[in-house]
């Protein structure tokens, strides 16, 4: 099945291609493939490009690339981005690497290790240059030349007390742009909130991304420093993020791996158990529909919108949550606001269902007749309203109970909007018709 | 409706509040109110906090405020987030506001807005430092202390020839790292590829985002710098981006402004033309059914499992769309992987189909006997591989034809697949049943 579009002739990489494009092509690869062309790349272009590879890819190279290069490659990682992908390597093969790896490495590996995953302890690298009070300009640049060599970065540091307390943060930008005689202290930053070390991740990138900044410093209780959250990690776990919301919101669970290296039977894997949970869920609709049966066959008409009123109600319920997840992954929503938002959806379904029936009443009218189509109009409304209150408090009650909203997503929604909406609508029905 | 839960005594933000918390109370208020309080921030501060603000509210900002203020404001925008802002304007305030800038950020800012929305030029500082080959490091730092204040960053440094090409990047890192008397010509780094300033902004977001850097440079068709654009705006393209795509998956549009400061009814309307599109297209499905009404007469049971059935194909369907919205986003599949990306997909839907018939045969047999159960089993299949073609397809071809594939997103690939589903599911019926 597979086809490669690539006029490459043999199976190697222009050694003159970039790193990230040789990533590039490498994730567009299935695993077997992939560790056979990585093993002809020169070992140290390979270790910036196993640098710059998704942590899926990654692992599936541990599995297949001998021993020796394996530790090398993992030795060559950043400590945070070596914890991240030790923790989703299986156990014995975590160990035994971390085992293999020389000991200041696997010392501030195991310490990473040691933060809950999610948290900030995991992704901050502890590998930061702090400067002390006291200092002139010069002195600083001094000790960054002799010293910034080891450090993940130096455009920001931090400037510490005797016992490791954080007093602010020095820009490298404007110890540069000072004149040499000056104190650090005068430049430090010290409105900076530091993040304790057991915070959420996304919390902290979130907080990076909107204070545009290059690093934010990770303290323990005590509010002595561990190390820093830069950048390039918090675009990386911000991405993770929207993986799953994008996943959860259709339904299924996140790869975490590119696509194509991911074969059709563990695709099926990851969708089967959201479709049977789903699935299960609509069973309500068939016991509605049974409990009317003796409605429907006196009325066959009313079974033509079924799936217009459900479809209809989906797609309200299913706006409405994606909303509300965006918003609340952003920071714009929390779980107090519970009743404002209950509120404010209703009526915007209220308006909407509203709307739809005023555009549908006439035609409906021609085709099924009046009281059939008074029926359908005053179910558009109903189930609109409803459809819209339900994808709003299901993320919001989610998140309450400490789960993620992202999860209570459309499709959950939708079925569960279905059954009432089909109640509604018979409903209705009696009422009217009979 | 509206309620605050925060316990703030008079229309005012503690002065020693940091400003991206100022920003997060801004964002939870609705407009007027949002003014109000602002303009009660001391200069000063509410200079750095309309920096950080959203897009969306800073508009709503320059509506309300003192024009002098509103001036004062944009112009300490960076050039290229001043661009974005007087691009959501009403033209005649954004000329106003252009003619009230000084000379040079009137003339920056112009230039920005003279490329395309979404490319790449529109998002760039022009304010960078340059340095010329032949440099020492030592007179380079000297430069950067001189002339790095009006720089948006001075992290990365373009080293540039007589006619303004690019020969590479000096990282300010390297230059701090390196001894006095190094040349600046061989620690630039020459593997850069310069993106072309008409890129679009994903593309160069992605690049920065998978290559780790802080900033990347932007050329003309000659090859000569015209700017940077920086990690901070990448992370913001990223996040534009996700939240149209999170917003399509719902089936609706993105709101581009916070939740708490769109009004009910501006909700309803973004949502409204998206639910009338797909409650058309689900017009479809009425005529399926009435074409069936006979078949639906003689065996009143098989209404039971239409939302059943609908809804699988739709979450079927919705699985493989937003599953390949998002390799696509990434740039792991591309528009020449249709034919690889369908054969994957129908595979995986006929497995998922079969696991569910195999799961639900039994169960239904007991339920409505034997016949019935069987169609439905086989009707299971033949939705759940249709959906998962047609999730698939549709995204790829969209991109093809260029659409951005998140526009084409699940409930338009369940809308689409209802009426083929339906059709599929009578057509069995009336070759088993009759």
């Amino acid at each position: 099945m597979r086809q490669t579009e690539h006029d490459r002739d043999e199976n190697t990489l222009p050694a003159t291609m970039p790193a990230y494009e040789a990533v590039r092509e490498l994730t567009r690869l299935e695993p077997p493939e992939q560790a056979e062309i990585f093993e002809q790349i020169p070992e140290q272009q390979a270790t910036a490009i196993f640098g710059l590879l998704d942590k899926g890819v990654q692992q599936q190279l541990v599995d297949r690339l001998p021993p020796a290069q394996v530790v090398r490659l993992v030795e060559s990682l950043e400590p945070d981005d070596r914890a991240q992908l030790l923790e989703e390597l299986p156990a014995p093969t975590a160990r035994n690497l971390l085992s293999n790896l020389s000991p200041h490495e696997r010392q501030m590996t195991a310490q990473l290790l040691g933060f809950p995953e999610e948290s900030v302890g995991r992704i901050m690298t502890p590998e930061f240059l702090a400067l002390g009070p006291g200092l002139t300009v010069a002195q600083a640049l001094e000790k960054i030349r002799r010293e910034g060599q080891a450090a993940e970065t130096i455009y920001v540091l931090p400037l510490l007390d005797d016992e490791h307390h954080l007093l602010g943060l020095v820009y490298l930008k404007d110890l540069v742009l000072a004149p040499c005689d000056q104190l650090v202290d005068e430049l430090a930053d010290t409105m900076v909130r530091p993040l304790p070390a057991l915070e959420d991740q996304e919390v902290a990138a979130r907080l990076i991304q909107m204070t545009d900044t290059l690093a934010a410093p990770v303290v323990d209780k005590e509010g002595r420093l561990l190390g820093l959250v830069t950048v390039d990690d918090a675009m990386d776990v911000l991405d993770r993020e929207v993986e799953e919301d994008l996943a959860w919101a259709g339904g299924s669970e996140p790869l975490a791996r590119p696509y194509f290296s991911v074969s059709a039977l563990r695709l099926a894997r990851t969708r089967v158990i959201w479709l049977l949970a789903l699935a299960l869920a609509a069973i309500l609709t068939v016991n509605v529909l049974s409990a009317f049966e003796a409605t429907l066959e006196a009325v066959i008409s009313l079974a033509l919108f079924i799936p217009l009123l459900i479809d209809t109600g989906g797609n309200c319920g299913a706006q409405s949550a994606t909303t509300l997840v965006r918003a609340m992954s952003v920071g714009e929503i929390g779980p107090q606001d519970l009743l404002r938002v209950l509120g404010r959806e209703c009526l915007v379904g209220l308006l909407l269902g509203a709307m739809l029936a005023a555009i549908g009443v006439i035609p409906l009218w021609l085709f099924v007749g009046g009281p059939v189509a008074l029926v359908v109009a005053l179910t558009l409304i109903v189930i609109c309203s409803l459809a819209a209150t339900a994808g709003a408090a299901v993320p919001v009650l989610a998140d309450r109970i400490g789960i993620d909203p992202a999860v209570a997503s459309a499709p959950f929604i939708t079925t569960l909007i279905d059954a009432a909406g089909l109640l509604a609508y018979f409903l209705i029905a009696r009422a009217i018709l009979f």
